[in-house]
């Protein structure tokens, strides 16, 4: 018996789970999907991809019988309201980061999720990436011992529109939450302690909206570990993500994805292809694994592996990586609430 | 208007054939699957991917009008006769390597090919890796300037069972004959002169069936450059498949995929992943690309990219390496029929 | 005419830097040696290299005719000294970091340095090594555009005795101060801006001594950039170097030397040799090129690469660190003595 | 008490020798120099590294008391007399290779240093380098296991000048000889069988002297194994020398020391440094360690690491393969005297 799963929101990342759910995941099937834009051309996927049914109406998504789990893809602030929705409904639940950037919001949405013990999965995809999953394996195995250092480099070949960055809740809360999870994935700790330096530097748009475009954070875990991670929104060799974990008996850390393995040598150097391009190209096979994995959790009643706190948990850094900036200091986590 | 497609054996190819072409390839559909040993698990994958139809009976999917192409996956000795079968059928035909051992059969096959005017494409999968096709990319380009040495290493992870020796025709027929298509499409050229050395060193079984399980073969090209190529039938760190082109102003060459880009610093060493395991991991996404481009010379009605004569050669250079190992001397390609 | 050095000071580093200069300088040769615990081992030394005297006085070094130029690698709180008494004696001075870790005492000799019009070098060695000058050379040439981000890490094989960690001055002044350099030489520009994270991981032992062995200190530099250093005292695998700096246009970073380039494939995965041990062996090479360089510029007349600044400001930085490390809050290098 | 060196010949690779010798390698000193073109520029190079004496007559060096051993840098013509003459004078003997052309010579000099009871290590440099001793150590430690197949990769930056080639006894003797005593060094195991294929590829003139510029050969091994190394007389990428040895358990390879561990990202690639040049740069190291093994097989009375018979092999294997290459067949080692 296949998980049905009714898909919320049909644009870009939508699009992604649909078609990998379809193809690629046999225990799954999209039976619906609801966008409040569907039209014509939303339609002609659904039917390419051989998904029966299509709606605007999100709500007919959680009340209809045949559908078992929801994967939430619509737009950042609907997340909450429909996990919640979904969770009345008694469909387990995938989640697009982030729930919601409001702290209370999400954790009124959790308690939802707890109260009717459904399953919530937050789509931190980069933990499912065959590199930064091996590195985290050995990380915390305590094969290397003590963990005394973490590291994580996160860039996009190139920044969004201006009118992306307008809405986008800044670079914390867009891009370097990732980072967040991530540090927290590697570390298997949480954060105690958060320092930010930004700039604008790739254009300077970004000051207009009271944001950066380049930034390093350090960060304290409460393992006793130290941290750091440096983003920026462009790098015109392609998606840069590299992480690191140096600890007591060695040092395990990932190269980027490459093109391809050909390499030229000529009288000028040697030229290798770049990183994989961005991050549907590098985390493509991360997101069929993800939802292989949500898939598995509710066919085998397994925990899942990246929880609501998990959801929680970054925006939370996120907050206190902002007022760093802002007040040129150091913020420790339990200013935040939480 | 999808190409519908008549798969002519279900095993493991064919089942990887089947599937890709269901799954990744948007403009092609299986409509029908024949297999003699056709069974309940056969059918029951069959379903599984959507594949509406299947049969014992081969003659079933040539008469079938609602096929348009067929691969043709089933056991070597067949293909010759399918091709045939297929071409006066006035189907498009992808044929799995070899087409036959006997260099008058696979003319016999391609002279009904042409005189039908249908398109053959033979399954030399690594042309469409995306490691050696950029290689062959940069040195077919002229960008090097002339092309002065051809190299390929190729190792399987581990041998056949002896029972697959016994039938397999030897490493030059079952093993080298991919590289011998490799070095015609990373010279350009045509071979004119073959040399083999050969050792039975990984089971002692190979001297039983006049086989050898380690070989290296030089080469000479029409256009003047030479070549090397060295297999190995085991190699316990896995498939280990690597090209070099030599050239005027430079030299062009790929590493194997790793099963990932991690890394571990440790006190006694640097340790990274294994190449993937074997043909599967490494040409998975070639398997996709060939399918791809053959259905697109259909629908577009293109050239085919490995055609008719591209089968014919390295079956003629298999036969010219294993005279030069019987007979202990180099062989000139027009001591051999073709 | 080779340029006459008196070496003051045959520890380790002197011994290194005397060795070098008979062998690898040819424009030099060290003339005398003074060590205030000059003994029959240390005679033995400069005998086996052809040094012809050796004393205990410094002083003599100075009043000596047959001493063009002094090599300082005494101990650091003589430095300072011994740079006013050799400029006031008319010698140039190569002199080891720091020039003394009292901003005030640098200032003064640096004055009395610029009176004389001897030239001083301050050995920041790293300066030289072929990878580090590789990046640099790449980020300053500005083929790569704006700098954004400029990172090094920073590893030791293994730590200090804890009666070398009492009287260190800290890991900023010992061990950090060489990145502190890395990072101007690197960006071309002065740093504003510090904020320092640090964690006793390696050995409570550091904690006795109010200082860390692990520490990652960020920084704003006066041309925008940002930057981030890490630093641990110890990583089994190697002594760890890498330096990074992102820009506009693309990305400059280094590799470890490693001890040898040969790998080994196996089942349990692909072992490379370990990054040289330590200094001595990844900045052999550098040590003989800062030499040269020195020696050089007295013979061509030449402007010092690393001047008395250089030598005064990772001081300064050193010392933001540790107040933003003690206070828990960025610091801004005006609030620093200088 | 030192090794004093007579030094037989100061051309490019006996001033090489000399230097290393005065500078690196502490047990040893060079007494007097010898060459028939001695002149003024010589002398001033002996004088500046430090050597008392030098002289046109190579029979005064022989008949010097102050001179134990002798390193023999003459042009090849006179290596196999001068080896007979310090034999007979109790002298301990490096000569650079090979020895003689002709079997029948070098067999002769090889009866008079056994005769004479002296030291005897031919100059095969490359056995000491670093990444090609790390693949050899790890090869013949039979941790792999069986060894099945060895490859030696090797082209130099650019080609001789053709008066050189005229000269130069062919690619075998002058060029691929080298590979031929690595792939014994690298299999432990003496060469049963070779075959030869070579082209006239970079630059015609080399037909006019019999002579072949590029140039592959296979090899069958006494243990079992087979081999195969590839020559090209230009790489305009720098001096390429890669050695590999795959074997049971896995396979082990070095790559290439590049100019520096810097690469830059940009969008059109990763761009790293080139292979070091040439001999001089990449085996820089080697000659100061195959000088040092030398005088400390003297001084502490050890088995010399090259001797008389590895310096006889080569040139055997060289003679095969151009006999193989000559009459366009396998040739066996026993054809060829020895």
């Amino acid at each position: 018996m296949k998980v049905r799963v009714g898909l919320l929101g049909a644009g870009r990342i939508g699009k992604l789970h649909g078609t990998n759910l379809m193809n690629y995941v046999p225990d799954a099937e999209v039976t619906v999907v609801a966008d409040p834009f569907m039209n014509e051309d939303m339609e002609a996927w659904t039917k390419s991809i051989g998904i029966p049914k299509c709606t605007k109406e999100a709500d007919e998504v959680f009340a209809d019988p045949d559908v078992d789990a929801v994967f939430i893809c619509s737009s950042t602030d609907t997340h909450a309201e429909f996990i919640i929705k979904a969770a009345k409904a008694g469909k387990d639940i995938f989640c697009e980061k982030p729930i919601h950037t409001d702290i209370s919001k999400i954790k009124e949405a959790l308690a939802v999720v707890e109260e009717c013990g459904v399953k919530l999965q937050v789509g931190f995809v980069r933990r499912f990436d065959h590199n930064h999953k091996a590195v985290r394996d050995v990380a915390v195995s305590g094969e290397l011992g003590k963990i005394y250092v973490v590291k994580v480099t996160s860039r996009d070949p190139e920044g969004p529109p201006m009118s992306y960055v307008e809405v986008s809740g800044g670079i914390f809360n867009d891009m370097m939450i990732h980072d967040f999870d991530m540090v927290r994935y590697l570390s298997g700790s949480e954060v105690t302690e958060v320092n930010a330096v930004g700039a604008v530097l790739t254009d300077p748009g970004y000051a207009k909206y009271d944001d950066v475009d380049t930034a390093i954070v350090t960060l304290k875990f409460a393992n006793g570990a130290i941290g750091v991670i440096d983003n920026c929104r462009t790098a015109p060799y392609g998606y840069d993500q590299r992480v690191e974990v140096h600890c007591e008996k060695g040092c395990v850390q990932d190269r980027n994805d490459l093109e391809n393995e050909a390499f030229i040598s000529r009288a000028d150097g040697v030229v290798s292809a770049k990183p994989t391009w961005f991050f549907l190209e590098r985390y493509n096979d991360a997101f069929v694994a993800e939802e292989k994995d949500f898939i598995d959790c509710i066919v085998n009643n397994k925990p899942i592996p990246v929880d609501g706190n998990d959801g929680l948990q970054p925006v939370r850094i996120a907050l206190a990586a902002k007022k760093s900036l802002d007040e040129g200091r150091t913020v420790k986590m339990d200013e935040i609430e939480g």
